[in-house]
Order: C-alpha cells, then sequence, then structure tokens
C-alpha cells in the first residue's frame, strides 16, 4: 500500500510483521508503537525503516527475537539491567518503565540497560517520564561512527541523546540528537533518494571528504557537530552507556548495518528528575509553559516566520498524522515491505 | 606585578582582595581556588578576570558578599538550595559539596541552588564528584543571551554545562561548554585586545551580523552552536536551573556586566552519579582509561598532531602552570588591579 496511513493500522501492521519473526506479542507492539510514533513525529530516519534491519539481524543470529530484560542491580532509585542480547526497545522500555514505577518518592533516578541493541529515537524513552510528569533523559551508545575532534577514523558512536519535560499548556518539550553533524538514518534516505550531500557532513574510510551518502555503507566516517563541543557530548554519551552501564563501548559496539549477526553490547542509560522534591509538578509544568511562550515571543531572523520551541514541530506534525494519516517516504515503504518478506521466511 | 604568578601566591592575593570587599575568609578562598584554577586551565574568559565585576556588583548592590545558603527541601539524595542572593561560587561550592556528602549509599542525587550569581566555570563542580569517584554535572543559567534557531533577540542564556568523570591512570574526562558559538567572556578578551571577530558569532542587538566583539557590551546577540543543537541544549539548562531550580528563568535572570545592583536571581544545577550501584568505582575508572586510550589511537587530520580526550588540554596547562608558573593575560591583569583598587574603597 502507498499513499496515506491510519497510524492506529499501521502499528497494527508492524507489530504482526515483527511477531512473524518470533517477537513476543508484547514486544513487538513496543517496537511498533516507538517506530510508528518516530514516522508520525518525521522523524523518519527513525521510524518504520528500520524495521527490516532488526530482523536481518534476528536471522542472522545478532539480536535474540525473545528475551527478558535482567535486573543485574537495582536500588530504590536506580537499576542497572541486560537486555541479554535481546531487542533495544522493548529493553529499554520495560527499564525506562520500571524506573518512572520507582520515581514516586525519589527525587532522582537512573537504570542503565547493557547487552542491548539499537532502540530507536531517544526522545521515546524521555516522554515516557515527561507523560508522568517527570524530566526524563535518555542516551544510547552506537558502534564507533564519529571522528573525534582533530581525528579521522571513527571512533566513538553518534551517541543519540534526548531530553523531555512537561508542560501544562503545552504538552512537552522534546529534544532528541545524536552528535554527528546529522544523524545516520538521514544519510540511508539520502542515499535510497539517490541525493547527494553537504560535503561537511561525512569523511570516506581513509579520511576524505565526500558529498556521496552512500560511503555510510563503506565505514563512512561521521564529523561531529561543532567540533568538540559534539565530541565532548559523543564522549558523555558514552561515559554513561558504555564505561557505566557496563556495556560494549567505543569499537566494543558491533554495527547492526555492517555486522548483522554480531551481538552490537549497545548500552542505554535513563535519567528520571522529580519536580515535587523542587517546586512541585504543578509549578514545573507551569513554568515549562512561560519558558516556551517566551521563546515564541522572540522576533525572527528574515525568512523564518516564527520560532520554535524543542519538540513544537513533532507535536504538529503528529497530530496531523493522527488527522490526515501518515505519509511514508519511498526508502520508509520499501524497507516496509521487505520486513513483510523478511518475516515470512522465519 | 606582571609575568609569570606562583599559582598558590596568586590564589592567596585573589583571596585577600574578595576578603578585603566584605566577602568571608572562607568564601574568599573558595572564590580564589575557583578562578585561579580555572586561569591554570587555560580558560582566562572564566578566571581571575571576573574577579573586579564581581565586586562591583556587590558594591552596586546587586550581590551580597556575606550571606550563607539555605537548604529549602532536601532528601537523601538531593537538594533544593537558595544561595539568598550572594555570590556564586561559594553557594556552588557548598551545594556540590553537600550532595557529595549524601552520595556514598546512593546512586544518583541532585542539587539545584536558586537566588544565585555567576558561578565561574562549570568544570570547577563537576571535578569535585570527579575527584571522590562519582561521575559529575554542573549546569547553570544565564541573563538572555542567545538567540534561539530562527530568532534574532537574545532570549535564552548561553547556560554553560559541564560533566566530568573519573579515570585510574588518567585524572578524568572533562567538558565544559556554553551554548552559544563562544563563551561571552572570549567576546571580552577579543574586545580589550582590540581583535575583531568572525561574522557568525554574535548579531547586534538589532539583528544585524557584526565582527565588533564590543557589541557584547551593547546588548549583542550570541547564536547557538550548531543551531538547533546549542539552542536545545541551552533550553535543557534552563529547564533543570530556572524551570526546576525555581530560580529566575530566560528574561528574569539579569546581567550582572550591564546592570551590577541588580539581584541576577541565576539558577545551578548539579547531579553525581556512583559508579558503585553499577560496575564499580574501580571498573568505571579503569574503563575511562580504555576509553581515553582508544581515542588516543584515532588517525589524525592533516595538521593535527594527535587526538586529545575531553580535559587533556586542561591538565597539561594546569600541570605546566604549577611547575613553571601562570601567565595571565593582559585583560586578567587588567581586571585583576582594578579589583584590587575596587576592593580599596569598600
Amino acid at each position: 500500500m502507498k499513499g496515506k496511513y491510519c497510524c492506529g493500522e499501521l502499528k497494527t501492521r508492524v507489530a504482526a510483521i515483527a511477531a512473524k519473526a518470533g517477537i513476543p506479542a508484547q514486544d513487538a507492539a513496543a517496537i511498533a508503537d516507538v517506530l510508528v510514533t518516530t514516522d508520525m513525529r518525521g522523524i523518519h530516519s527513525h521510524g518504520v525503516v528500520r524495521l527490516a534491519r532488526y530482523l536481518d539481524c534476528i536471522k542472522a543470529g545478532g539480536i535474540k527475537p525473545a528475551t527478558e530484560p535482567v535486573v543485574l542491580k537495582e536500588s530504590p532509585n536506580s537499576l542497572m539491567v541486560s537486555a541479554a542480547g535481546g531487542l533495544g526497545i522493548p529493553a529499554a522500555m520495560k527499564a525506562m518503565g520500571m524506573l518512572v514505577a520507582k520515581m514516586e518518592n525519589q527525587a532522582i533516578g537512573i537504570a542503565t540497560v547493557n547487552h542491548s541493541d539499537h532502540y530507536g529515537a531517544a526522545g521515546c524513552y524521555a516522554m515516557m517520564a515527561a507523560d508522568r510528569g517527570y524530566v526524563g533523559f535518555s542516551m544510547s551508545n552506537t558502534c564507533p561512527l564519529v571522528a573525534p575532534a582533530g581525528g579521522r577514523a571513527a571512533a566513538i558512536g553518534n551517541n543519540p541523546f534526548a531530553y523531555a519535560a512537561p508542560g501544562k499548556k503545552y504538552r512537552a518539550v522534546l529534544f532528541d540528537v545524536c552528535m554527528s553533524k546529522v544523524a545516520a538514518g538521514k544519510l540511508v534516505i539520502a542515499a535510497e533518494a539517490g541525493k547527494r550531500i553537504p560535503a561537511d557532513w561525512i569523511l570516506t574510510r581513509d579520511g576524505r571528504p565526500t558529498d556521496d551518502p552512500n560511503e555510510i555503507w563503506h565505514d563512512a566516517v561521521m564529523l561531529p557537530f561543532a567540533e568538540h563541543k559534539g565530541y565532548g557530548f559523543a564522549a558523555m554519551v558514552e561515559m554513561m552507556t558504555g564505561v557505566l552501564a557496563m556495556s560494549g563501548m567505543m569499537s566494543g559496539v558491533h554495527s547492526w548495518n555492517t555486522q548483522p549477526g554480531r551481538d552490537a553490547d549497545t548500552g542505554h542509560a535513563f535519567i528520571v528528575v522529580n519536580p515535587e522534591f523542587f517546586g512541585g509538578k504543578d509549578a514545573f509544568a507551569g513554568r515549562t509553559d512561560a519558558m516556551i511562550e517566551e521563546l515564541k515571543r522572540c522576533p525572527t531572523v528574515e525568512g523564518v516566520s516564527e520560532v520554535l520551541y524543542p519538540g513544537e514541530l513533532e507535536w504538529r506534525r503528529e497530530a496531523d498524522a493522527l488527522t490526515n494519516g501518515l505519509t511514508l517516504p519511498a526508502a520508509s515503504e520499501k524497507e516496509l515491505e521487505r520486513a513483510a518478506l523478511t518475516a515470512e521466511t522465519f
């Protein structure tokens, strides 16, 4: 099917494909929810385009389709979890869910996940906290993709990081970035669309600038945003995921794109803050609104019609997809069809 | 005195000047330690160059020189503190000190400070945690200085953020940034040196590009790094400091440069993570070393001799200043002399 999707129907379809590949129903539903929601927010690089690759990894033995996360250590406000080589999305949802459940009488809490895999868009887990009135942080390492400042080889992951904070009139502030100039998924989409890219996004594997997004399939090296700043934030995420979570770190994380049969050993970390231990949840949400409104009042540079608060574009797109249906890019359509075919072979 | 300073003697001198202005001895020593240590690390924009301005604010009534921070709310792993209109550096040191003291049996903890002022270099407080084997985060809002992506007015602070994580062979990874393309202090130093700046660092107050750093004294608008990414990180810090800490937020924070008589109402937030609740402090520090060494092995682009880990340059400069003495830039010398003269008038 091409054209507009009903979001709920698409979730059902994605979950059915995942289940067909041996993923337990609850986990398949979690994957469908995270991927389709991400498409609804317009982040197609991290939406259903990813499903076929998850199935490739399961087929190749790199991801176990039906494992339960194991709690390795626990305290009243912390969890150290192993995803036991399973899928990243359900493991992350379970870890963040367990953490949020601990938060009512805690000012701050933390959960780490090791031995995991690609967890989709970081912001989805941060929103699990914001939807309960908490501030949420979410981060993950990835296989080496980004050159440190001054380097010409992929030494560190592009290490996505997100936070979300609830508003009152406004749903939430939501910010979700990776540390490279652009997300790997954007390169994938450019490659599928046959487009060239700006020459300062990536280096070839031997350190030369290039405008060919297909280099992403040949060990391209991504450059960090704002040079040492992006590099430093990538190192922060590596600290919290690889180093702290006792997961794979740096070259110990394996690419699910180029090595689908390898255990990725990805790490995630989640932090939740409870405003009740400060000015209270209600005051916090009201103040978030005030911050948003002050940002919206900012006059714009020529050619820009309004200042957006972080997440505003995503909420507009999500509302539009719910009301008018969701349009997927060609690359997502193609990968979704490939996922359906792959699932048939399980 | 011009030329090289003995670091210890310079701290004594800075503390004596601060004390002369009515700052209690312990707080004066804290200020001297933070400012001189920052110069030793080569971050002259946040070193002793700032002292005279602190005294200007005290003289103008904008900062109270001798207040004690007040704990407004407390839990086993959290503190909500008011600096009660006092100096930022001693308030931040006390809040982070109290938080670190809570951490032995906690996986994660948080302290916020409101009604504070400029707290110097964010990284100094993150290092208080790293020096005890913990991961430390430190952040502060500032008066509006930065345009949000698409905006042409200063709507949000440049909101410094730092983290530090301890190593074993290596002292620590230390990362300390603001969200504008450059720190305001760098503009001050360029202005004092009579230098021009790249045209994409700031806008004039009416939204025009400029290469004149003196515009910083005329309500210049700083641009965020990496457009929406720097903007989003600035909003994150504003969330944790202004919104959560119940301090001034956005335009509610007042410039200590242009309005020394105004209560700045700055907010700070600190987070500490204890690796004992994950793989253990020893394993963590060893893994930090491994991460550092993997970064150091990365081959470099032409013209760069080595990849540096975050903080490496600062540790080299600090060791050099301890061994060979500290050289201050002319602007710092001048402001230090002005501070000494100002202190005489108290």
